[in-house]
C-alpha cells in the first residue's frame, strides 16, 4: 500500500498546477507582445480568458478551500515556520476571493474591457468627456469591491488602501503621505535650482544646444530636434545594430545566461518569468532616443535578476507564495537600481563611453562627462513614462492624490482634467496642451487600477535606501562600477534582498536589510548629489 | 426566459474550448522551438503535459460522450449535411478513445519518452543494440493498441492500417502497394540513367566540380566541400542577410500577410497554426546549403497556405472536424507543390536567378540554367530528410516495408539493421557506414510512430496529380510562373483543394479534384520530364 499523501503534498500539487496555468498565460502574453501577428488577437484573448477562468476556479473552489483547511489542520509545532507562513498567505488570498461577489468580478472585467477601448479612442481624440462615464463606472465598481473586501482584511483599511494591497501589501495612506511630503517639498526646489543654471535645464519647446537635448521626452519634439543643428541626424546617432550589440554586451557583463534567459523585441519593454528557469525580457529601439534600448535593457534585466533570485529550493517555494515577489515597489527598486544607480551613474558612463563611441563614425559627445550628461537628461515633461529621475516621483504624487480624491474624496470625474492641469502647473510649472498628454496619458485608470501608482515612487525610494545600505558594507557603488565589478553588487542583492520572497512586505524588507525604516531621505540625498555633480560639470 | 440552448450549440462551445487548449499547446511549442532558453524545457514539458491531459479529458469524458449523443439525437432531415458529417467524425474519434485501455495509453506515453531518450543516445553512439529493447517494447504496445482499436473501425483493417489511420484516413496496404510498385520499378532506372550521364550524377564522397555539388546532402561532407576549389567559400556563398531578405521577398510574392502570419527562426523548419487568424512558419539558415532556407520557406509556406485556406466560416468549421486538414499526405502535397513544382522549377529559377546574383559579389552560377541545376541536386544519399526529389520516395518505400514486417510480419528487431542495409544497397546502391545513418536516422519509430512515413510519399504523388489537373485547366504551370502569376495557382488551390477540409480523405480528394483515382503515373511523368530536361542542359 502506498504511503498516504499528506494534505501539504496535495496542496503543493494543486499550487504547482495553478502555477503552470499562470505561467502558460505569461508565455502567451510574451508571444503576443513579441511575434504574434495582429489578427491573432481575438483568439489569443479567448485563450487567455480560458486560462484566467481556470486559474480563478482553482484559487476559489470549495475543493481548494477544503484542501487548504486540511493542510492548516496538519500544522503542528514541528512544522517549519515557512510552511505556516505560506498557508497564512494562501488563506489571506482565499479570504479575499471568497469575500467577492462573482457578479461583481464579472462586471469589473467587463468594465475594464470597455474602459480600455473607450480610453484608447478618447486619448486619440483628446476627448475626456467620451471616457468619463466609463471611468465613473470603474470607480463605482472598485468602491464596491473595496467594500466587499473589507471583511477579509486583518486590520482596518480605507477603500483606497484595500485596492492597493495586491500591489503593495500593508501600504497605508499615512505611511505614503509621510514619505511623499519631503518629495513634494524638496524636488520642486531642485528643479528650480536647475532652471537657474544656464543651459542645464531646458523648457519644452526650446531644446538647447547641448547633448542633454538628445533625450527628448516631449511628444512632437522630433521635428524640433531636427532643427537643432548641434544634434546629429537621429537615425545615424546610434544605429540599431550597434544599440543591439551594446545591449547584448551589457547583459553579458551582468550575468545574462542564454541557457535560462532570452531577450526579444516588443513595442513596450517588459520582463516576465515563464518558468523556474525561463526568464524573458524585451526591449525596443526608439528613433530619436539613442539610450532608450540600452537603459530599458538595464531596467528590465533588473526586474529579471530579482525574479531569478527569488527562493526556489525546497518545499516552500516556486509554487508557494513565499517564492513570489513581495511587492511592485520592491520589484521596481531592483530595476531602478540597475538602471539609475548603475547604468546612469558617472563611473558607468566613463566605462561605456568608449564602447558607444567606437561604433560611431563621429563622436556626438566629445567628452565622457558629456556622454554622462546625455544619459541623465534632467528636464520636467508632461509624460510620466518619459520623465527624468528628478521629476518622476512628482508625477506619482499627483496621481496618488487624485485617485484618492476620486475613490475616497469628492472629486467629480468631470473635474479631473482641470484638477490635473492645475496640479501639473503647481508641481512642475508645465502648461498642458491637451488631456491626451494629461489625465488620459496612462492606461491604469482606464482599467480601473487604483492603488498601483505609488509603487513606482516607492521603488525609487527603496532603491536609494538599499543602495546606501549596500555602500555602508561594500564602499561606494561608483567605485565598484569603475572597477567593472558589478558582480559584487549583484551578489549583495542576491544574498540579502532576493531570497526574502514574500517573507516580508516592502517596508519590512527595507527595515530588515537597511536596519532603519523606509524613508525619503536617501533618495533625496541621491538626487541632490546628482544634481550638484551635473551642475558642476 | 432565455431560449433553450441546443445540444449542437453546447457541443460547439465544448469543441471551441478544446481547440483553444490545443492551440495553446501549439503556441508553447512554437515558443519552445524559436526562443525558449534551453533550461526552460522541464517546466515547458510540465505545461504541455497538463494541457494534453486536459484535452484528453475533454475528448473522452462521459459528459462529452453524453453531449455528443444529445447532438446526434437532435439531427433530423432539416439538418445540414455538414452537421451530420461533423458528428460522424467526432463519433469515430470518440469510439477510438473509448476502445483504448487508459493503462495502455499511459504505457505508450511512457515508452515513447524512454524510447526517444534511448534513441538519441543510440544514434549518437551508433549503437542499435542499446535501443533495440525500447523498440521492441514500442512495437508490442502498438500491436496491443491496434488490437484494442480494431473494434472501433467501421471496416476490417490490419494492425498496421489501424495505426496509420490518424495520419491517412482509410489508407490500405493494398492501395499503397499498388501506388509504390511503379515507383520501385521506375525510379531506380531513372537514377541509373543519371549515373550514366557524365557529371550529372555524383556519388557520395566524390563531389564534382559543378554547381550541383553546392547542395551537399551527406553529413560530414562539409570538409570535402572545402577541398573543392571550384566552390566558393560556403559562408560567403549566400550571406545570411541575403537569404533572409530573399525569403521575405518570396513570401511577399506568395501572399504573406504580416497581419495574419509570422516567420521566425528555429533549429528545424516547421509550420503551425495558433488560431483561426494566426499562422506561423519557421526556417533556418544552414551553413553550406545556400538554398535550404529559401526552399524550406517555400515548403512551410505551402503547409501554411493550406491551413489558411481550410473552411472557417459558419457553424461547421474552425472548432469542428470539417475545418481541419484531412491527412498528412494532403498537407505534404501542398508544401511540396510550392517547393518542388514551383520553386524548384526552371521558370522560377529563371526569374529568381538575377535576385540571388544581385546580392552577391561574385556569381557562383554564371548562367540561369546552372542556377536551376543548383536548385535541383539529383543524387541519392543515405539521409531521408536530405534526399532529392528523385530518390525520396524510395526512402519511404523502404521504411514502409520494414515497419510492416516489424508490426505484422516476422522481422525480429535484432535483424532490422541488416535488413535496412541490404535494402538500401538494393534500392539506391548505397553502402551504409553506420546505423546512425541507417535505421537510427529518423525519430518516428523511436516514438512508436508506425504508419506515418507513407504520407510523405503520398504527398509527392498527390502534388504531381493535382498539378496535372491544374495544368489541364490553367495551362502549363511553368508558363504561369514565368509570368510571375503564382496568384492564379494559389487561387486554383484555394477554390478546389483547401476548402474541402475533412469532407473527403486524401484519395477521395484526388478523385474529386482530378476526376481520376490517385496514381503514381503523374509523379513518374514529372520526374522523367525533369531528369530529361536536366540531362539535356
Amino acid at each position: 500500500m502506498p504511503a498516504p499523501v499528506s494534505a501539504h503534498q496535495r496542496l503543493r500539487e494543486h499550487l504547482h498546477e495553478t502555477r503552470l496555468l499562470g505561467s502558460i498565460s505569461s508565455a502567451l502574453y510574451y508571444d503576443q507582445n513579441t511575434v504574434m501577428p495582429p489578427a491573432g488577437a481575438p483568439w489569443r484573448g479567448d485563450q487567455l480568458a480560458l486560462l484566467a477562468k481556470q486559474v480563478h476556479q482553482r484559487q476559489s473552489s470549495a475543493a481548494y478551500a477544503d484542501l487548504l483547511a486540511e493542510a492548516e489542520a496538519e500544522l503542528d509545532g514541528a512544522s517549519a515556520f515557512e510552511a505556516a507562513h505560506n498557508l497564512q498567505l494562501l488563506r489571506q488570498e482565499l479570504k479575499r476571493q471568497q469575500a467577492l461577489d462573482p457578479d461583481l468580478v464579472a462586471a469589473i472585467v467587463q468594465a475594464q474591457s470597455s474602459g480600455n477601448a473607450l480610453w484608447q479612442e478618447a486619448r486619440r481624440q483628446n476627448d475626456f468627456a467620451s471616457f468619463a462615464p466609463a471611468l465613473e463606472r470603474l470607480i463605482q465598481l472598485r468602491r464596491q469591491q473595496a467594500s466587499q473586501l473589507a471583511s477579509a482584511e486583518r486590520v482596518q483599511r480605507s477603500p483606497w488602501e484595500i485596492l492597493a494591497q495586491p500591489y503593495e501589501p500593508d501600504v497605508t495612506k499615512a505611511g505614503l503621505e509621510a514619505l511623499f511630503a519631503p518629495l513634494k517639498a524638496r524636488i520642486p526646489e531642485l528643479i528650480a535650482g536647475l532652471a537657474d543654471a544656464p543651459g542645464a535645464r531646458l523648457t519644452p519647446g526650446h531644446p538647447g544646444p547641448g547633448p542633454l537635448s538628445l533625450e527628448e521626452p516631449i511628444p512632437g519634439a522630433r521635428s524640433q530636434l531636427a532643427q537643432n543643428q548641434h544634434v546629429l541626424n537621429e537615425s545615424a546617432l546610434i544605429p540599431e545594430d550597434l544599440q543591439d550589440s551594446l545591449c547584448n554586451e551589457l547583459l553579458a557583463s551582468w550575468g545574462y545566461d542564454a541557457n535560462r534567459a532570452q531577450r526579444s523585441r516588443s513595442a513596450h519593454p517588459f520582463s516576465c518569468t515563464l518558468g523556474p528557469d525561463d526568464f524573458r525580457i524585451t526591449t525596443r529601439v526608439v528613433p530619436g532616443q539613442p539610450f532608450s534600448a540600452f537603459l530599458a535593457t538595464a531596467h528590465e534585466w533588473g526586474h529579471s535578476l530579482y525574479e531569478q533570485g527569488l527562493p526556489r529550493k525546497g518545499d516552500h517555494y516556486f509554487p508557494w507564495p513565499l517564492g513570489e515577489a513581495t511587492s511592485m515597489g520592491v520589484h521596481e527598486s531592483q530595476s531602478l537600481f540597475w538602471e539609475c544607480r548603475v547604468a546612469r551613474g558617472e563611473a558607468f558612463a566613463g566605462r561605456w563611453y568608449p564602447r558607444f563611441r567606437a561604433g560611431l563614425a563621429a563622436d556626438p559627445w566629445g567628452k565622457p562627462h558629456r556622454f554622462w550628461r546625455a544619459l541623465n537628461p534632467l528636464r520636467p515633461g508632461l509624460i510620466r513614462v518619459e520623465a527624468d529621475e528628478l521629476s518622476y516621483c512628482l508625477h506619482i504624487v499627483l496621481r496618488y492624490e487624485l485617485e484618492l480624491a476620486l475613490i475616497e474624496g469628492d472629486l467629480p470625474v468631470a473635474d479631473l482634467p482641470g484638477e490635473w492641469n492645475g496640479r501639473m502647473q503647481a508641481l512642475l510649472g508645465l502648461e498642458l496642451p491637451s488631456d491626451s498628454e494629461g489625465c488620459l496619458q496612462d492606461i491604469h485608470w482606464a482599467e480601473g487600477l487604483f492603488g498601483y501608482f505609488p509603487s513606482y515612487a516607492l521603488g525609487h525610494l527603496m532603491s536609494a535606501q538599499l543602495a546606501e545600505a549596500m555602500e555602508r558594507q561594500l564602499g561606494p557603488i561608483e567605485q565598484r562600477v569603475a572597477e567593472a565589478d558589478e558582480a559584487s553588487l549583484r551578489a549583495w542583492l542576491a544574498e540579502r534582498v532576493w531570497p526574502l520572497g514574500r517573507c516580508v512586505n516592502g517596508e519590512d524588507l527595507v527595515r530588515q536589510v537597511c536596519g532603519e525604516p523606509l524613508s525619503a531621505a536617501p533618495f533625496l540625498r541621491y538626487l541632490e548629489a546628482k544634481v550638484e555633480r551635473l551642475q558642476a560639470l
